[in-house]
């Protein structure tokens, strides 16, 4: 089978499609036949030797969907032939607040998702939502996870609340939008441009500021009326412009550190409003599960930007790092 | 009737104790003939008028126990003579998370404890606890209060968790210690002075660090083993040195900011490990009566380090800004 490997850490560009044996699965495993995998920014930390716990060599993707393949031993609720969608993590345990140490993703330390096929442990799988193709179902996993767990488990994001995407366009931001505005919450944006502001009012965003303007502090507390739930996967140095802006008990829910790690922030406005800034990755299958049913009742589908079959997986590397502006990339096999 | 009154910002050394009528109490309303206040900071800050929604003249005192004394038209659900401790706070809402917009305290906005005679709602009113005396259910409902909704509320604090009380010596964290004790969980505290880290180890903390020494940063993870919830009210520059031992999962709780207002943090410090940093204060009714069973069945007390009569309060108020080191300062009627 072919699949997308890596051996150095010297960047997207180093990567390369492999010819690899087709896995078998062990006890309690299924061999997933894939029909899409998407790419995430994590890939490209990956390549470049800039994530926790690196070990190589190592086949990359974690999102996937695909058909069931192969039942290993002792499997029994699984059935070939099925059309299913991966939970992209493993080993979560029994905590839902945080994952355990051993806790890792498809796609480094375990085997990727950008390949013809994958193992995994059968409780991964879950049913492909039925009004998704396989493309949208394998955008979804990992960005569609942690924007859920970041607004429902941790945000606490109700119908009526009023929530801010800082620097929407990005896989988690664009599903955060949309699980958003199906939920009933009123979205506000801000983002690098205007079209992708008017992308987001067209996804049922309320309105946005562009944080390339200085005045946008200013600006936020008038628009939004006040916020509720702050969805940020890069708070640096956007934290400062927004904390002003939020309601008593409001949650600022950071998923990330893209544009540097330094948050400076007045005590005061945080323990006077009895607000909370709250850490999230990613999500344990109850989210995963909590997700899908939402999505199913709601008939979400993701943002598709563009889609490369897998002889171009190299491609869509290079064009998220390069080109990406609003929604997901997705690989076909 | 006496009362400890304020009518100018010029600090502590400028209230006197004046005579004023004794109230009455309206429909819905008690009269309560007060046995003992404490004094909280607070009260020196609202002395200098550093503190939010000034209102002048105002008499000050947010904690009370006492006896009721005179009911108003409508009340059926308080009883004449009944020991009372007094909810410090007025208009919380029906929020959980937050109080709402016109909640205040007693002692400014709402009037105070410090004095012969206080009105207040009945729905105010909670039974003394039986174990304890007038002087020490008085000591209790504000600090203790915010200790509890810190930890059990806010710091979803569990038996078995290890918890870093960032400067134990005042009041809501010597409660905060009380709690966590009798909950189970392994508490660990930083003090200026050894004698005040010896003080915590006698009432059940496992240990303490000095935050006078530098290498309080460096021994933090090796003595706790990892944190799960750490109570601070002064969180800078503690925050730096205890972020980098806090576990998956952890809780910062924040209840006030009184070294200042600035913190820096690291955002993949509280993202990676799903951590996060909670701002609360005071608490709800159901928090004070939470708090209360919890009290009255692990028979907890406050820890008193000096009590004045109500002719001395000022001596009192001046005897917490000037000598206090560990529990609560008391007045007595």
């Amino acid at each position: 089978m072919k699949a997308l490997g890596m051996t150095s850490t010297d960047g997207p560009e180093a990567v390369a499609l492999e010819e690899m044996p087709v896995p078998e699965p062990g006890p309690g495993e299924v061999r997933v036949k894939l029909a899409a995998a998407s790419i995430n920014h994590r890939e490209l930390f990956i390549t470049r030797g800039m994530y926790p716990g690196m070990k190589l060599p190592a086949t990359l993707g974690c999102d996937g969907a695909g058909t069931v393949d192969a039942l290993g031993e002792g499997v029994s609720d699984a059935t070939l032939g099925a059309e299913v969608v991966l939970y992209p993590g493993r080993n979560w345990g029994p905590d839902r607040d945080a994952p355990a140490a051993d806790f890792g993703l498809l796609g480094m330390p375990f085997s990727g998702t950008i390949a013809d096929y994958i193992v995994v442990p059968a409780e991964n799988l879950a049913p492909k939502p039925a009004h998704m193709t396989f493309e949208e179902a394998g955008a979804m996993p990992l960005t569609g996870l942690t924007a859920w767990r970041a607004l429902m488990f941790k945000g606490k994001l109700k119908a009526g609340d009023t929530l801010l995407i800082s620097g929407v366009g990005g896989g988690v931001a664009t599903f955060g939008l949309a699980f958003a505005v199906a939920l009933g919450a009123n979205v506000y944006v801000t983002a690098e441009s205007q079209d992708v502001i008017d992308r987001a009012v067209s996804m049922g965003a309320k309105g946005g500021l562009l944080y390339t303007d200085p005045e946008w502090r200013r600006q936020v507390g008038k628009l939004t009326g006040g916020i509720d739930v702050v969805l940020d996967g890069a708070p640096s140095p956007s934290f400062a412009n927004y904390v002003r802006a939020i309601k008593p008990g409001a949650r600022i829910v950071i998923y990330g550190s893209t544009a540097g790690n330094e948050i400076t922030f007045n005590a005061t406005d945080i323990f006077l409003k009895s607000a909370s800034i709250v850490g999230t990755q990613v999500g344990d299958p109850q989210d995963f599960r909590d997700m899908l049913a939402f999505v199913d009742a709601h008939k979400i589908k993701p943002v598709i930007e563009r889609s490369f079959p897998l002889a171009q997986a190299k491609e869509a590397l290079l064009h998220l790092q390069d080109k990406h502006s609003f929604g997901k990339i997705v690989v076909t096999m």
